[in-house]
């Protein structure tokens, strides 16, 4: 009572594929709790789908089973993978499942993976034939909701090597004397700019170069007037580049992978 | 507990009006578990909520009751009904509760009524006045919670005739020699154009002519390289025609309701 | 079991802010409801929070507890609060609980409150470092979580003064003669103009005027042919400019704020 299980995809709210992924979840087990990260990632964006996740997933109980489809390989010999992450001999994290390409590696850089499987085993599929485009109905869905309702990760299939897992590549942030140079990694619906680059190397006063702009490294919004760019830290622990009230993206037309500039004003 | 309620209207996410129905179910029925299957109808486009609908019902658990509010003739004389599909002799297939405007042609269309009423029992409603533009929450809403919580349909008003419910009416598909005649029923939100023309009639290699276009039919998305545009059997059971990793919407600029042609390779 | 929390942001669907708030307060108790009253408010816009609320709040059961996150403010001075409204004596119609910054006096002008406290106590908060940008996460969700689970208002945090909450100032309405003057408060997604003038008021037939507009007032959408603009006593009690079947925002232009006179037709 009260296990969770999260879904994400980009399939949007329009349509009702979410909706057919839940009757299916209900029909299993009514008595799991579904959660929405978002269905709004824009279309076979992995990378996207990769930073919801990694955001989100540290926020959940204990043993919550996330769902993520964006799956632009459905149909292709990409796997189908669950994959359990945190600790092995307590309560486990979380556990992963969904496409093996790479959109849970951002979860992964953060909660160390202690076992996973590729979903080989039909039976708890909702047909052994499934859909060649809906795999989300067909082997996710279920498979998470049977996972969600005791049954092991080892039972779902055979068990591959969390080495081999597909990775999503970001440019990592490098440091050169005073500067670090890292890159915009994600967007949000504010128009905030979230960069590659951790509070914790942010180790002295700084500020961001972008082109010819210099934004102030400031510790809150209202540090600064309505409508004035500035940097930093943001509640996912990154740099971010903001308007108070307003959009920096609108501003600045940056996109992802854009690079970034922060020179620290060491003494 | 674990009983199910979905939900579909033209509402949107802006606005409370959704939410306002998902209290007045908590206030009769605290334990229910809702659902959304879209609230991105477009406004009054019964088209579009009768596609939503059959494509989602037969997903959801036994006894699920699906209420649907896309009711341009609100307020008017148009009769706000409930339909038990399915089986009478078992548990039933599930309940649909809304305005009789063709919105549930689609799944009647695939899963037989056995019964129906007439919403005329006001004891069941939020108010015997409701407002005379939102019978969402003050009849449909009410009604599902207490059919979901065990009144009978019997008790919710006068049994009506199951074919006198409205129909709405999309043109049939039909073949001459090797040709299948359809059309475009829906759009969704990658731009996958599904036809009306069901898996079960193709029975042979096929391709697609939409004016001077003709367009392969595969298997799935991966048999083709990204950008070109594809026919294939879509997980809702119709022939679709699709870009992989694209929008064939944007490139054919069809609509619900063009004619599609399907040339059959018949030996 | 079964008791209700809403949420309403201006997060957005596309963001995990949202997904990550409810994974805090299923962390404290699984077994909560969570039910989205909306997170589509337009960023910092308070005003449009408000009206949501109050227009969602009556209809949810007794000592539901309404979060609500539009915080222009957060990271500044501005108090966080709880408040319970209706009934101390019998259960509370609810709690709301936010930014002290005006969101709330739409609901606490229909409802008025009993107590209200400060959230001091940071032994309900996620951390006691809370991010400076992201009080919904690490305060608002948690804090909402504890009291739907039981822990009482005074917990929480000092007492503070009703009336001296902020309040959200919208411009009265007022008669002169046969005439109201008033304005329009919120326009919803069907582009409906919904006014600040309450039903109650209209003691005889009306017509609106608009600049050089004249619209009927009728009873409902369809007294009036499809297309054309009527005025009518919409679902949430106040007097709404609609097209039938279209958008009267899109036709009349009009926004927020901008005055609206009706002619009394008084004998």
């Amino acid at each position: 009572m009260g296990q969770v299980i999260t879904l994400l995809s980009d399939f949007g709210l329009r349509d009702s594929y979410v909706s057919v992924m839940k009757g299916v979840i209900a029909q299993i087990n009514p008595a799991l709790s579904m959660i929405d990260i978002t269905h709004q990632i824009p279309p076979q964006d992995i990378g996207s789908g990769r930073f919801a996740l990694m955001t989100t997933v540290p926020y959940f109980p204990l043993g919550t089973v996330h769902v993520a489809v964006v799956d632009p390989g459905v149909g292709s010999k990409r796997r189908a993978v669950a994959i359990a992450v945190g600790s092995q001999l307590e309560e486990p994290l979380g556990f992963l499942v969904g496409p093996d390409n790479g959109i849970f590696s951002g979860v992964l850089d953060q909660c160390p993976a202690y076992a996973a499987v590729e979903l080989t085993n039909t039976q708890f599929w909702r047909t052994d034939e499934p859909s060649s485009t809906f795999h989300g109905r067909d082997i996710f869905a279920p498979v998470s909701a049977h996972l969600a309702s005791g049954v092991s990760l080892a039972e779902l299939g055979d068990a591959i090597a969390i080495d081999g897992l597909v990775q999503f590549s970001l440019p990592a942030y490098f440091e050169t004397e005073n500067t670090i140079h890292g890159c915009i990694q994600a967007i949000d619906h504010f128009g905030n700019l979230i960069t590659n680059i951790p509070a914790a190397s942010l180790s002295a006063p700084w500020s961001v170069t972008i082109g010819m702009t210099s934004i102030l490294g400031v510790l809150t919004y209202s540090d600064r007037p309505v409508g004035e760019l500035i940097s930093l830290i943001g509640s996912h622990g990154w740099l971010e580049i903001a308007i108070t009230n307003g959009s920096a993206q609108s501003f600045l037309n940056l996109k992802i992978g854009d690079p970034v500039e922060v020179k620290l004003d060491k003494i």
